[in-house]
């Protein structure tokens, strides 16, 4: 299924009952008397339709794929079979890092129809970050999702014809990742149609697009991006992806999920909680709120780094670095020295993603709502070019910046300048 | 087609011209009197049967994999399809690269076979190095042969759909990038049942499977072969895959393609030819052809880099690097930096890759002809030695060493070692 099934129909408020209310598997959860479900559409992303099902029994959350790009319209045609990577994607996460992805109830490929647990009261990090909300537990959810997701997804844990299988089936998905592509990592540094930035930015915007040294960068991350099939990414790991309660996190929506670099996933998430480090005088949260994002982000990579060398040290089953070479030779030590060399590896890229993540955020198609709701002009810009400062930063001198520790105090001298 | 179609059946001798007698593509060449065709078997690779048929009006190579490493029995099963990678390749060398690879005239998917041009009065270069053979052009051909299948089959120079088609399309090939995986990488460095090596070796081998940073490293080369998909590699470039004349070169047998980084086809085809080098004690060829070898060598990395930047400079129109952030934009030092950077990657992984085949030539299960001929096992250790101390520098300080001037220098003082 390249094209669109003639078969597929959307989905509507009045018809989603009679369509699933014949299948087992979400009356089950919804309850059986269909014509009784109360269903409210609160798609607000960009792609899909989302509706929210409420029976007697429980709720549940049914997406589905449009053929085209929600926000823009059919002028921008995109696969359905999205759907198909995002279900696959949600059943291996859900494998790798039990009960930190939605549990997926029916899936329909034909429909592009995914049914999945409803998330409440949660709500998405993003807002929350605005709000000024802490939450428990967040960096560590996070952290362990990114090193376990990342580790079981590699030749490190899977065998070869499992993991080629995953290669090919994820391979198949052009469109999404060409939206990446393009957005992510071309657009920004020339002046492509679907750009736009805050007017005030333009003195810095010219000078970055003149920036020889952050163009290679950006492109050196591109190439990564496209040609290192490390392991199975989320592929939008933002903080818009994640839905939080104030001590409870979940991950959602990986249907941008491809084979690509580990660090592309924790350096997308890093960047944006920067991001939102940078925004805050917007927001008018507190200093103290400010500093819990920076430790937030320290957390994020602690936990990643400590969990994921907790893995590599106990379930390192594949096809990379087996425990035959290594620890059952009585070389324990050299086991440990491809980890250190692996994790700053990752490390370099985490911060080349994060760096890209950021410029992009601010100067190509989509934005993020910490900056764009920031009705005062000049106090945007001035957020949002602090954040493609550190981004500039990030990119160029990614193999020069030792601990997460220097790049926070690099955030903070930042966030001092006028 | 994973398994082996039940219409499939080896061809024979016998067989061949009424099996193939009524194909036009074949008829066309040969002569449309297939019982009047000669045929003779003459497969003496490891894998596959190969006939000469030749009839009234020429003659041609049919190629028919079999269903297990003709080598070892039916006790080592291998699929049929690397008919189909193998044709898949050859067509795409051929645009890439025209006039180097074989001319292929038919394919049968079920039937596992390829007719292609014969070869004459072409030979296996690895005999030609053993005889004291010069030829013209040799290193040119390779050179460039690397530098346009590397470049052409990459995403500077393929757009998303088709690259991601050809990646999915090859990561299909399980069993044969497993043979690789397993026997290049992984073996040499453990007593693995499959492995042999000349006696006298003994005391080197116990140090080298005792070197921590010689693990590592090669293991670090092992997770570049299994997830950086930079192009389509031939998958199998070493000396026996490249037949030559006095002044034609030709490159056969890309079975084993797939997609991989860059430095794999080129770094194994160096490894083979410094173990060409310091074979020749064993050959009785006299200085000056093992510095014509070192020579050989020399040029194939100039022509590769000196070829691979042209096509850099005048056909970059894929998805990466792309001209409109860089010329287009009056930035062309931008593009040369990046070409410098990349080509500075190629080599370290070239280095890394041709260290990795000179030890595995020499510690697993396929070794080379040069040595394997070298009757006084004393000599033969002595020069496979040699190719071990070069081959573990190789890996470990691959990223140390900034010419191929560098890496001859050293291969002339191992060789006069004790």
């Amino acid at each position: 299924m390249t094209g669109t099934d003639q078969d597929y129909a959307p989905l509507s408020v009045e018809t989603l009952g009679a369509r699933l209310g014949g299948i087992e598997t979400i009356t089950r959860i919804v309850g059986s008397d269909s014509a009784a479900w109360q269903v409210k559409e609160v798609g607000d992303g960009n792609l899909n339709l989302v509706f929210i099902v409420k029976g007697s029994a429980g709720t549940v959350i049914v997406k589905q794929a449009l053929p085209y790009v929600r926000l823009v319209g059919d002028s921008w045609p995109l696969p359905l079979k999205r759907a198909y990577y995002e279900y696959n994607a949600l059943i291996r996460q859900a494998k790798r890092d039990p009960g930190t992805v939605p549990e997926v109830y029916h899936f329909d490929e034909t429909q592009a129809i995914i049914v999945m647990a409803f998330l409440t009261p949660h709500i998405i990090l993003r807002h929350s970050l605005m709000a000024g909300t802490r939450h428990d537990g967040l960096a560590g959810v996070l952290g362990r999702f990114c090193a376990r997701t990342l580790f079981r997804g590699s030749p490190l844990s899977m065998d070869a014809a499992r993991r080629k299988a995953d290669i090919a089936l994820f391979a198949e998905s052009v469109e999404l990742c060409d939206i990446t592509e393009t957005l992510v990592f071309s657009d920004p540094y020339f002046d492509a149609e679907r750009n736009h930035h805050t007017p005030g930015l333009d003195a810095l915007v010219a000078r970055l697009r003149a920036d020889v040294d952050l163009k290679v960068g950006a492109h050196q991350m591109k190439e990564r991006f496209l040609t290192r099939a490390e392991t199975m990414l989320h592929g939008d790991l933002h903080t818009g992806s994640i839905m939080v309660t104030a001590d409870e996190t979940k991950v959602i929506d990986p249907e941008f999920a491809l084979y690509g670099p580990m660090g592309f996933d924790i350096g997308m998430l890093l960047g944006n909680f920067w991001m939102a480090y940078f925004a805050q005088p917007g927001h008018g949260n507190d200093a103290d709120y400010q500093e819990w994002i920076l430790g937030v982000i320290a957390e994020i990579w602690d936990t990643f780094t400590t969990e994921f060398s907790h893995l590599w040290r106990t379930e390192r089953t594949g096809i990379l670095f087996e425990a035959s070479l290594f620890e059952d030779q009585g070389d324990g030590l050299g086991a440990e020295q491809a980890l250190a060399n692996k994790l700053q590896e990752i490390w370099q890229d985490t911060l080349g993603f994060a760096g890209v993540e950021m410029i992009r955020r601010t100067l190509s198609l989509a934005h993020i709502a910490e900056n764009d709701s920031i009705e005062d002009e000049a106090l945007r810009a001035q957020c949002e070019g602090r954040g493609l400062r550190l981004g500039r930063q990030l990119v160029v001198n990614r193999n020069g910046m030792d601990s997460i520790a220097v790049v926070n105090d690099l955030a903070r001298i930042i966030a001092r300048e006028k």
